[in-house]
C-alpha cells in the first residue's frame, strides 16, 4: 500500500518576503511585535498571499484512542479514563471543552479506537474506529500499516471535510490512556532520541514507573526493530503509535494540503506531527507549535524535527486534549488581526525611525 | 507630602490553598494546567474567596507622556511621534488597538502630559495632563515629588473610578519616545540593577545609541543621586520617571485596592510596578506579569522585584502600548474559566489516578 498523496504545496518564500515588508510598514519599530510577527508572516504564506489572512472560524479536532500498551503500568490511570473522558468530553465539562469556550473554537471529539466498542451517538461525536484499542508495543507492532494507512486517510479527509465546510484553521488534541508512552517510543525511532531523553512522567508517573516506562519503550523498539525502517515512516507509526496519533497525521497532512494552518497541541500531537513531516516535509509549512510541554522530551524532539519553529507558549502545561492549542489560538488570531488591520506610518502620519 | 493611602489588602494564603485543593479535583492530572492554575489560584485569592472568579469586562488603560531626556538622542523616534501615537490610538489604528479588539479589553488613552499641550475631546481620551512632558533627567528631576503624588493619586483615582463601573480587570499600557531609558534608571535606584544590565535598545537604538543611552542612564543617577532615597520611592519616581510611569503606579495601586487584577505589561509599565511595589509590598499579589519583553533589562529587573512571578508570555515582543497585557489577557480568562467550570471527577464520573 502507498502513501496517500496530499498534494501539499510549500510554503513560498516570495509570499514570507512580502508579508516582512508589510510588517515593516505597519506603526511600530520594525520586529517589536516578536514571535507575532513571524506567525502572521506565515500565515501570509501558508495563504497563498491572500489578504486578509482569514484564520476563523477554527475547529478543534481531539482525536481518542486506546493502547495496549497500557496494560504494562506506565500510566497512573486505568484505561478507561480515556473513555470516561471522552464521556466529559461530550458533556463539556473537561479543560479543553473549556478552553475551546473561551477561544471561539467549535470542538469535535473524534473517536479513532477507545477500548470498549463505539459510543453512542452524539452530535460533538466522530466515528472513525480503527479497531478496540491497539496491540501492545512492548510485544509487537501496535497495529498493521494498512491499518495506519487507512487511519492516515481517515485523519485526510477529516481535514478535507472541515475545509469545505469553510473552517480556516485547525487545531489538534489528543486523549489515550498510555500515549505518552507511544509518543515517546515515536521519537526515538523517528528522530533518534533516545528512551531516556523521550520518556517523561506523563500524566505523573512517578520515579519508579518513570524508569519502567523507559524500559517499555527499549523493549517496544526492540521487539519492532525490524519496522522501524527510515525509509517508511508509516511503517514506524503503525508499530509504535496509536489510532489517535495516526488520525491526527491524517489531519495535519490534510490540512496542509488544503493550505489551512494547523496548530499542533503537545507531547503526543507532536508526535504525529514527526510522522507527518517525515511523510512530507513541506507539511510544517503549515504548522504552529502551540505550546512547549512541560513533558521534558517534548522541546528536545521538536529542536530536532523542526528547529526554526518556536512554541508560542510555554506555560508548564501537559494536559493535552487540545488544551495548548486553544490556549495558543488568540494569539494566531492576534497574529492575523495585526497584519490586517495595523496602520501604517503613512496612513497615520506617525514619523518613522 | 504623605503617601496616598490606599488600604491594599494583603493576599490571603488561606485561599490560594482552598484555590489549589479545588483545582486538585477537577478533571486533569494535578498541576498539569501549569500556570493557568498558579492564575487561577491568585484570581481567587484576589477576589477574596468569592466564586465564580470575574475577570470580565477588562480595560486597558495606555497612559502616554512626554519625556525632555528624549533630547539626549536616546531614541531613533522624534519626540513627536509620541503624539502622533495617540492620535493612531485615537484613529484605532495601532497595535494596542487592535489586540484590544481581539482580547475583548476596552481601551482608553491617558494624557498624563504629552509635549504640545491638551488634545482635542475625544471619547476614548481621558485628560490626566501633569504637565507638557517631563523635565530632562540627566540634568535634574523629571518631575518634583508633589507632581509625581499628584500623579499616582490620579492612577489610583481612575482605577477606583473603573471598578466603579463594573471593570473586573486593568490592563496597563504606554507610550512616550524615550520612556525606556526612564524606566531603566528607575530600575538602577529601585532595585539596584547596573545602567549597562537595565539599559537595552528600547524601539530600536544602535550599539552607538545604546552605549550613549547609558552613559545619559549614569548621568541621570548621579546628578539626581540625592533624591534617589531607599525609604521614598515617590521621590525616586519623581526624580526619574514619567508623568504616565506615576500615573501607571497609581493605577496599579488603585486597581490593587479595589481586589481587582492589574495586567503588568513590559519594559516600562513594569518600572511603574517597581514603584508601586516599593511603595506597598501587599499591591504584588494583584499584579500579574503579562509577558517577558525583549528588552534585556526586562526579565533581570522582574527577577529581583518579584523572583516568584513568571511572566505568562514569551513572545519576543517589545512594543509597549498595552500590547503584552491585550495579548496575556486572554490567558487570564482562561484560567478563571477553567476553575468556574471545568468539572471535577466525581461529578464527570472518571477514575483518578
Amino acid at each position: 500500500m502507498k502513501y496517500p498523496s496530499v498534494g501539499i504545496k510549500p510554503i513560498e518564500k516570495k509570499h514570507l518576503d512580502a508579508a516582512g515588508k508589510h510588517l515593516d510598514n505597519l506603526t511600530k519599530p520594525r520586529g517589536s511585535l516578536g514571535s507575532l510577527e513571524d506567525v502572521a508572516a506565515r500565515l501570509f504564506a501558508m495563504g497563498g498571499g491572500r489578504i486578509p489572512i482569514v484564520v476563523e472560524p477554527a475547529v478543534m479536532l481531539t482525536v481518542a484512542g486506546d493502547h495496549g500498551v497500557a496494560a504494562q503500568n506506565v500510566s497512573p490511570y486505568p484505561q478507561i479514563v480515556t473513555r470516561q473522558m471522552v464521556g466529559n468530553f461530550l458533556d463539556g465539562g473537561a479543560a479543553v471543552n473549556v478552553l475551546c469556550r473561551r477561544a471561539g473554537m467549535d470542538l469535535h471529539i473524534v473517536d479513532a479506537g477507545c477500548a470498549g466498542g463505539p459510543f453512542e451517538r452524539h452530535p460533538m461525536l466522530l466515528d472513525r474506529r480503527l479497531g478496540d484499542g491497539t496491540a501492545d508495543i512492548s510485544r509487537g507492532p501496535a497495529m498493521s500499516r494498512e491499518v495506519c494507512l487507512g487511519g492516515i486517510e481517515k485523519g485526510i479527509a477529516l481535514a478535507e471535510d472541515f475545509a469545505t465546510r469553510g473552517y480556516a484553521c485547525i487545531g489538534t488534541g489528543e486523549m489515550g490512556i498510555a500515549n505518552s508512552t507511544a509518543a515517546a517510543a515515536l521519537y526515538c525511532a523517528l528522530l533518534r532520541l533516545e528512551p531516556d531523553e523521550a520518556v517523561g512522567p506523563g500524566a505523573g508517573a512517578d520515579q519508579t514507573m518513570l524508569f519502567h516506562k523507559i524500559e517499555i519503550v527499549r523493549q517496544a523498539l526492540r521487539v519492532n526493530a525490524a519496522l522501524l525502517r527510515d525509509d517508511d515512516p508509516a511503517s514506524v507509526l503503525a508499530a509504535l503509535g496509536g489510532f489517535e496519533i495516526a488520525v491526527l497525521c491524517g489531519i495535519m497532512l490534510g490540512a496542509a494540503a488544503r493550505g489551512l494552518p494547523v496548530l499542533i497541541d503537545g507531547f503526543i500531537c507532536s508526535a504525529a506531527y514527526a510522522a507527518a513531516v517525515k511523510i512530507c516535509p513541506d507539511m510544517s509549512g503549515y504548522a504552529i507549535l502551540s505550546h512547549s510541554s512541560a513533558e521534558p522530551g517534548h522541546v528536545r524532539a521538536m529542536q530536532k524535527l523542526v528547529p526554526d519553529q518556536r512554541p508560542l507558549l510555554s506555560l508548564g502545561m501537559r494536559l493535552g486534549e487540545g488544551t495548548g492549542a486553544a490556549a495558543a489560538y488568540p494569539l494566531v488570531c492576534c497574529a492575523a488581526a495585526v497584519y490586517n488591520e495595523m496602520a501604517t506610518f503613512t496612513s497615520a502620519g506617525v514619523s518613522g525611525a
